[in-house]
């Protein structure tokens, strides 16, 4: 596909063929900062798995017209993996769905853990969807995961599916050569510094977690999360 | 070990029973930050894989003495892994180094591309030492990479030894799963966000590279070597 060059976020793509406008947000970012100009080919993704190369029909101040060559499904990854992380303070959240979004996780659940920090404003998650939206652009990944809103691990947990499969960072795990699955739904849980209380440890056996470790240093949240999905999603 | 309390870097690590003093940044850092007093339990990491656990006999505004209760030789991981990998920009550079450092690589090299940005400072390794320091005492990783100055992929190339591998992360390679060495030297190669050029691939060819392919989407400088590493080093 022809579409090397700035790629923006469009979730309500157009079928081949036919035109429709950036939104005003992309607009901005496309004519002030990419610089793009009529003629231009840009790349195109919807978040919800579909990628698009366009061609541009007008440039304005508030308004970026496009028509659509060619789209096509990108297959979601295998296994359909979910980080369920404590939330580490400050930058360190931003890096860890900054480059989650790249390696390609379907969602990233903020966890309220009992040794973790306080609980983020609602705001936040807005915020954190925004840099998922700006790294899946980034690194052409048409499947932009759901940032959920901050919960407790019970709370988590009742999401997951009966036939999904729960994994949580532990030095006592065993490696991921042991045996991970290749495809389903793959929840990673990932405790905070202070590690998860045994009342969280107990929420996560009964629901038949498998340990994973991770190597013998001790990781931080975020390069835990990222190792942890790298070994999930890349053979 | 006992070694739970804070870490801190003391290169000159004396032997069991023996009294030593830590260096005064880190003695500053122990008695501000830490609130560390007489009587407290501390860990130690030399950087060259020594870790031991400390009881703190002294405490003053400049000096910080301590006993040394054990010690012991951290094995080297297997395999011995080096990241020469591209300079991203800002703040990118320093989160590489900062989770290269706890996933436990033993060297990164600095790789003035030419397609990357410019050379950066003599300065800039020292203030990347640092980093990879603290990433360590964090992580009790006693193995404290060596942050090499940055080179060209010629002058990286020539301090690879002949029996060591060299890896290179390219979306046209082969997945980890197919073979990577367990153990000896590996030499993992990140180009910049434009890619290696034609030349410098020719010299990874050259040397008998083998292409790692990391996934569908294309992933930024610091996270194609977080994956690589990770790939590398966590069965």
């Amino acid at each position: 596909m022809t579409d090397t060059g700035p790629c923006f976020y469009c979730p309500d793509l157009p079928e081949a063929g036919e035109k429709a406008d950036l939104a005003e947000e992309e607009t901005h970012h496309a004519s002030a900062a990419r610089r793009i100009r009529v003629g231009d080919t840009i790349g195109l993704i919807d978040g919800a798995g579909t990628r698009a190369a366009a061609v541009v029909e007008v440039v304005a101040r508030r308004r970026l017209r496009f028509t659509v060559q060619e789209r096509f499904l990108v297959p979601r990854p295998q296994p359909s993996v979910v980080v369920a992380s404590a939330i580490p303070k400050g930058e360190r959240f931003r890096v860890l769905i900054d480059m989650l979004s790249q390696v390609g996780v379907v969602g990233v659940m903020p966890l309220v853990c009992e040794r973790g920090a306080a609980k983020p404003r609602s705001s936040a998650v807005e915020r954190w969807q925004r840099i998922a939206i700006e790294a899946c652009k980034q690194s052409r990944n048409p499947h932009v995961p759901v940032i959920h809103a901050p919960c407790s691990v019970t709370d988590s947990l009742a999401t997951v599916p009966a036939n999904g499969t729960v994994v949580f960072a532990d030095v006592d795990g065993r490696p991921a050569a042991d045996g991970l699955p290749e495809s389903g739904d793959l929840f990673l849980y990932v405790g905070p510094e202070g590690g998860f209380s045994d009342a969280e440890k107990n929420l996560l056996h009964d629901r038949g977690a498998r340990a994973l470790n991770l190597g013998a240093n001790i990781l931080r949240v975020e390069t835990a999360a990222v190792a942890a999905a790298v070994r999930c999603l890349m053979p």
